[in-house]
């Protein structure tokens, strides 16, 4: 285990530029202790989710909570995951699934930035998360129809990342392939990559 | 002005739940000051989204940075904003352009989560601009298909939010209108009306 200020991770970034410890600690962990998540931490979550940035103030995202204080609802969302995440997800105390709004309530009409928002606003839960001693995973991989299904999830609305969340647990019974997963070192195109500035591709004197 | 931690901010949010200061004292000012922001800690905003978290890593991110050093690719950035921001924005010292990648690299399929994933990354370089005394306000009001023409944005990638960069300056040269909006109250839904559990429209039992 590693230990950065206050946090705690497996796997720090080794990032170019000095960032924030809640930045560099956060990862996406496949190993999750069964230990219970506090209300009130998975409260706190939502809570930094709620203050996310959004266009036109839509506040665009909805959460879907399971946990496993409740077995049925446990299993109804672990079972809208592809097979390869639920093999580890079901270690997790706790299941999300997050889910956009479309259309803006104002107007009706199509708001391009619904998933960016999403994402902004699951961005900062996972922020949090870090600053509680907490993980989560987001998976793209889980069956879209079937959670609109399960949910009754309206038109207008898309679900978009299934999320486990909780403390790292114990990678050992986990299988190879996973624990090598787990502590594979975490890599990331350089900046030159995807910072432009002037025209497209021409990278930006900055760095 | 109001103190947390060590952060300044014209307006913390009131939370229900007590989150991490680098969230609450995050907001979207009108009112920049011309102070040029040091080109160490833009690296370090980049670098922040640089390690945010992204569907099978494929990392969709890209930014297009214009600093008013050089006032003519400055005023090409500004000039595809809506009149509205322009009014504004024209006083931050630095514009940036937010662009998705919208195809895997590894196989050319559609990347249904690339705004999510650029969401994720603006959302932390966000949060890293609050830890250096910064304030990023990103705006959806911006000519999408000039953004794409003037800097050649090829097929497959789209625009996706311009962002003012800078410290907080003085609001009294704004016109009325905006300093009103620069000290109007934060606004949020509560939990109540986007956190569920069992199905749609169930307030969670965890709230």
């Amino acid at each position: 285990m590693q230990r950065l200020n206050n946090i705690t991770s497996r796997k720090l970034a080794y990032t170019e530029h000095r960032i924030h410890a809640l930045l560099s600690a956060r990862w996406s962990p496949v190993a999750f202790s069964d230990e219970m998540v506090e209300a009130e931490k998975i409260r706190t979550l939502l809570e930094a989710a709620r203050w996310a940035a959004s266009s036109y103030n839509e506040q665009p995202w909805h959460f879907i909570i399971a946990t496993k204080d409740n077995p049925v609802e446990f299993e109804n969302l672990l079972s809208c995951l592809a097979e390869g995440n639920q093999e580890w997800a079901k270690n997790a105390p706790v299941l999300m699934l997050s889910i956009a709004k479309l259309y803006f309530e104002r107007n009706g009409a199509e708001n391009r930035h619904a998933f960016h928002d999403v994402g902004a606003a699951s961005a900062q839960m996972t922020i949090q998360a870090t600053a509680e001693g907490l993980f989560i995973h987001q998976m793209a991989g889980f069956d879209v129809d079937k959670a609109r299904k399960i949910y009754d999830i309206p038109d207008g609305y898309a679900p978009v990342a299934a999320m486990a969340l909780g403390y790292l647990g114990d990678s050992t019974n986990l299988s190879e392939k996973l624990q090598q997963r787990e502590y594979a070192e975490r890599d990331r195109k350089s900046l030159e990559n995807f910072v432009f500035s002037g025209k497209w591709n021409q990278v930006s004197p900055i760095l």
